[in-house]
């Protein structure tokens, strides 16, 4: 029997995908063939990769001069891609922290890349995003980096940035396609696929062109952008399997309406949940309510003593991989494109029946 | 139905494996959630990489003074992580180069160490391995790097050069887990899955312990061995499906009788392929015979003309993928671990009848 998995990734898929997947074991399409023992170079495979952009292109009304790049290494590859991509050996690039992935993109950027730091909540313990009228940037940065929504910490910008000219780098990992997003305001835009896009092991990288050829000689191919756009994303082989589930994924949030749909469904789940934790004397969580995260709502138990059995009782509800973060401790769920309405009434009616029994 | 596919990579698993993947779906080991959906840090899948690993350290006997790593990239990504992990900026490294992979890693290693040829034998077109007594080795060479098994022209050692010394390093893409290997004449194995392993998407990388630690500083923390050691391979999210899939194939290696019985096989399979080749008046296969490939068998056709009719019904006969790399021409019949003797004689079956009705 199917749980409501509100894993914050890996992380739940539609149910329908994972039927598709099922039903085209052993024989993918007529070819005798699953889908993960064809050749990237097949007419056949070729024909569903160009189809995957094509959906994603619409699904976000990417304009024509960017590129659209299916890489590996995840997130944690593109923070060291993004400086070898962007910008020259000692060059300045401004960051702002609002979490612990941005953290870890200003630490693992800062071989290849002056870092710094123009604005951080984390003296609010990451419970804010920074004034944009406090932000510090440079007037000489390469780029300006931030993380629309902390996945940990359950933090989301309500609104892009704006940051006049310089290019705005986003690591959109736990948000890309949960609602519409204006790409034009973006000058490079990655996120791995394991939260709203398919399995891990699969990166989409979004890039204006104007950014593709500015790499230095010791990026690795394997990151290099103009190589990565050249090849079709096909420099090396490319993680078949999962550029597959991704063009499921495609396909069925076009049948579910698009991101316009897609985005009231979402805005009525966090509504309805964090709603029921607002209502409480139990539960809360510690974010700045404007910047409250749609995708990832964590949440505290006022008596953290009770946090095992709520755990324990969770599972046997059928709600699996409510744990927070080791980092911060807690609750979390996560309420991805491919968690239904019903998985988050059937968390709320569990915590208020674990708040009455408590 | 399923056909016979002779794909060079990614290409055919057990049938027994993708039924089991299947089965699987969408509700893994009674978890109520698939495979792709669990968390990498829950202990559900922590247990099921640890018996992956434990299992390929069984089929190779790998010492425990080696490291095993889950990566992602592909061969590809390791022509920069090894130079990167391996030697300092400027220091030299002795490469052996017998096609188009081993061209590659120079191409590609070039950016970051002072690549010297020891040998090649492109002036024989890539149809042998150069003799070990000719190789130019330095005598102050970080490593020597080859390729065992060269999945475009065929080509193979026999057996594993002595370089005395220096860290051995090999790229076994098309060759790892095709028979035993003594792991301990090696500093350094690498091998992309989507041949013998699993689907594209992860890449396998075998590590002598005294050779963890010498990365530079710009080496992207996906790409770093003792990151990825330190970490047990999840530094960042891995490609959890696709490590799933290589852990069944191992399974499957195991209950196959493990590597001797499959050396058995592959060799009968590949007797028996080169056999009907060469005694036949329409097929021939250019390489040096002691160092043809068990793998990769290409052949050309005594009338080029012949090759489109000889790929359309060769379709209809169920046999796929055929046809030989853009680069060479020709046709090529990849005999990967999966690949039964039942398709290698419906192969030679085929080329029979094919040959006398031509």
């Amino acid at each position: 029997m199917r749980v409501h998995n509100f894993s914050a990734g890996p992380a739940t898929l539609p149910e329908a995908v994972l039927n598709r997947i099922r039903d085209d074991l052993p024989d993918w399409a007529g070819t005798g063939m699953a889908i993960m023992e064809i050749s990237h170079r097949s007419r056949e495979f070729v024909a569903l990769a160009e189809r995957a952009e094509a959906n994603l292109r619409t699904l976000l009304s990417i304009p024509d001069h960017y590129r659209v790049l299916f890489m590996q290494g995840g997130a944690t590859a593109q923070f060291a891609a993004v400086p070898l991509n962007l910008c020259a050996a000692g060059q300045r690039a401004d960051y702002v922290v609002t979490g612990t992935w941005g953290q870890k993109a200003v630490k693992l950027g800062a071989p290849y890349v002056d870092v710094h730091v123009a604005a951080s909540s984390q003296a609010s313990g990451f419970t804010r995003i920074p004034d944009r009228s406090d932000w510090d940037l440079s007037t000489d940065a390469a780029y300006v980096h931030y993380t629309p929504n902390e996945t940990i910490g359950g933090v989301e910008y309500p609104e892009i940035p704006d940051v006049g000219g310089v290019p705005l780098i986003a690591d959109m990992s736990s948000t890309i396609l949960s609602r519409p997003c204006d790409v034009s305001r973006f000058g490079l835009i990655y996120a791995g696929a394991q939260k709203n896009i398919g399995p891990a092991g699969l990166t989409l990288v979004i890039v204006r062109d104007d950014l593709l050829d500015r790499a230095r000689r010791e990026t690795p191919s394997v990151l290099h952008y103009k190589t990565m756009a050249d090849a079709g994303s096909m420099a090396n082989t490319p993680p078949t399997f999962t550029w597959y589930v991704a063009g499921l994924v495609f396909e069925w949030l076009l049948e579910m309406g698009g991101l316009e749909a897609i985005a009231k469904l979402n805005d009525a789940k966090q509504a309805a949940l964090y709603t029921a934790i607002d209502n409480s004397s139990l539960y809360s969580n510690p974010v700045h309510p404007p910047h409250r995260s749609c995708m990832n709502v964590p949440f505290l138990l006022e008596d953290a003593s009770l946090e095992a059995r709520f755990l324990e009782q969770a599972v046997a509800a059928g709600l699996a991989n409510l744990k927070g973060h080791r980092s911060v401790g807690g609750m979390r769920a996560s309420l991805y494109n491919a968690m239904p309405m019903a998985g988050v009434e059937a968390l709320i009616d569990f915590m208020q029946e674990f708040e009455r029994s408590a």
